[in-house]
């Protein structure tokens, strides 16, 4: 099993990603990294480690496309990005899979047009995990398609099924489709298109609204991209805004210091499930491969966890099942 | 001033509009309320109470609008009914508001139908207040237009600007488009012609993303209402997910008893501006009268912010400025 990892993508490359890439190796001993990105740049910062040489390989990528580079220009104006050509050598099983922090749309962009579809699929889709208080639950589509069509609704809900179950390990999945009230009639044509259509999954809960999110009355939340990019986004703000919210109204009290630090502590071992380093990233899912996106601030613990739950994908044949679930 | 109040409005009637409404008329003696609902309903109610009799005015409406009930035919199904009837009351200048904690759509409906709409605007919307760590701003639309033309995002905008200086009191309101990035060209095509359009408004900022709203990075969130309806409701369910998950760390942790209910304590407080009841309702903006609605789950205190909210937006002629505004 190779997995390789987008060396200069997200805010902190390579220093990140390769201190990542590390920690995956050390914890799992049947893994392969393959660290793509400017050659020189990867040697020098590996001096910094003492790790395993035979699964820590290189592949050179001179060209990095930056966060703020359009999605389309890059994958087309720069052909030896380390996207470019770690998604290539995926396309040609030099690795099972690609993983990077870097720019998301840049990513989505040269999984669908170099590894292509998997059969049966309309469109890929970014399927977010989000915290909710029974753990992890999936939102999709998280921000690549902002317009959907009602049979879209349907794919995202077979694949997010299949995810929720292998990967998050929910039994039994759930769906709803997110909406301005439970009844079958709200919201906009699109919705009232799409719930006919979901109505004949078994495992379709009918409607749901934004107060269903957090108590995970489904497991997979679906929604066009636009308004699951901002409620994506809204769910990864919570712990920081309360967190000031606590400690304003701990200081205003007066309280001890001393007790200030310990319901602080109760307070980020309580909001542990908004850490995204956790799951580490999240998949394309429908795309003819294993390709994963990160947050772009990733730690090293957030790449190690993308690395491997990239691992998990592969393992589990993810995507042999997406294709046996749509047929 | 004389504010009209739906007394079977809500999950709680004729109890917390009744208890509400003497609360305002103790808090504001320049005020009077005209309790609108089955009389005899309200006077065995009203039983309970020690009040002014002059300030508290009863007008009989035999019929109810139920939560579940659909907008359109609640209002032309029930011509009896307390919205129906309180709506033409203010038309007639009979009151000077009309608030409400019952079916929402049914409210709206009747205010665009029997109020009309400001002289220049194409189409009324509710503004929801929304907690951020700066205190209440606004979102708009949260849920009465699910599909918007570009112009409506520059009318909401300019009634937003007016609403969150008069009476949130902030003083110098700037507004953001929620998106998917903060580019202009960012989101879909609708959303690329209302930044354009916005971008003749002095206090616009440009898009904002979904992590903009708790930190408050601007005062005035223009969203469709399908999109605000979900941010809206999600924020709602914030301080009870966070309960939660306090409370369940906190008992995995054996914390003592005393010290579980000192954080509770601290938690409730920090999430004081999560709570609507300080708020009490949301206008509906751009109709030709004072229409305000509040949550169904309202208490007493929740309905007496209402009313004083509503005495508000009177008092300080939101409407006129929003007309001079538009124009």
């Amino acid at each position: 099993m190779i997995i390789a990892v987008d060396a200069v993508g997200g805010d902190h490359f390579p220093e990140n990603p390769i201190a990542g890439a590390i920690e995956a190796l050390a914890e799992d001993k049947n893994l392969k990294v393959l660290l793509v990105g400017p050659e020189e740049m990867i040697k020098t910062e590996l001096e910094k480690y003492n790790y395993d040489k035979d699964r820590l390989l290189i592949q050179d990528a001179p060209q990095i496309i930056t966060m703020d580079d359009s999605p389309a220009a890059a994958v087309k104006g720069k052909p030896q990005s380390s996207i470019a050509i770690g998604i290539a050598a995926h396309k040609q099983n030099k690795c099972d899979a690609f993983v990077s922090a870097g720019n998301t749309g840049a990513l989505l962009a040269a999984s669908i047009f170099i590894l292509g579809k998997l059969p049966g699929v309309q469109r890929p889709t970014i399927a977010a995990t989000y915290p909710t208080i029974k753990g992890f639950r999936l939102l999709m589509d998280a921000g690549a398609n902002l317009e959907l069509k009602p049979e879209m609704y349907v794919q995202f809900a077979q694949m997010g099924t299949i995810y929720a179950k292998e990967i998050l390990e929910v039994s039994e999945p759930k769906v709803g489709l997110l909406n301005v009230g439970e009844e079958p009639e709200k919201g906009a044509d699109i919705h009232r298109e799409a719930f006919t259509l979901l109505s004949a999954l078994p495992n379709f809960e009918g409607n749901i609204e934004g107060g269903d999110i957090l108590p995970a009355t489904v497991d997979v939340f679906l929604s066009d991209g636009f308004t699951g990019n901002i409620v994506l986004k809204l769910g990864e703000s919570f712990p920081e805004a309360l967190q000031y919210l606590v400690g304003k109204t701990m200081k205003e009290s007066g309280l001890e210091e001393s007790t200030q630090k310990m319901v602080a502590g109760i307070l980020q071992k309580s909001l542990r499930t908004f850490n995204y380093e956790h799951v580490g990233g999240v998949p394309f899912m429908g795309v003819n491969g294993i390709s994963m996106v990160g947050h772009g601030g990733s730690s090293p613990l957030a790449i190690k966890n993308l690395i491997l739950n990239a691992a998990r994908c592969v393992e589990l044949k993810i995507n042999d099942k997406i294709v046996a679930s749509l047929q």
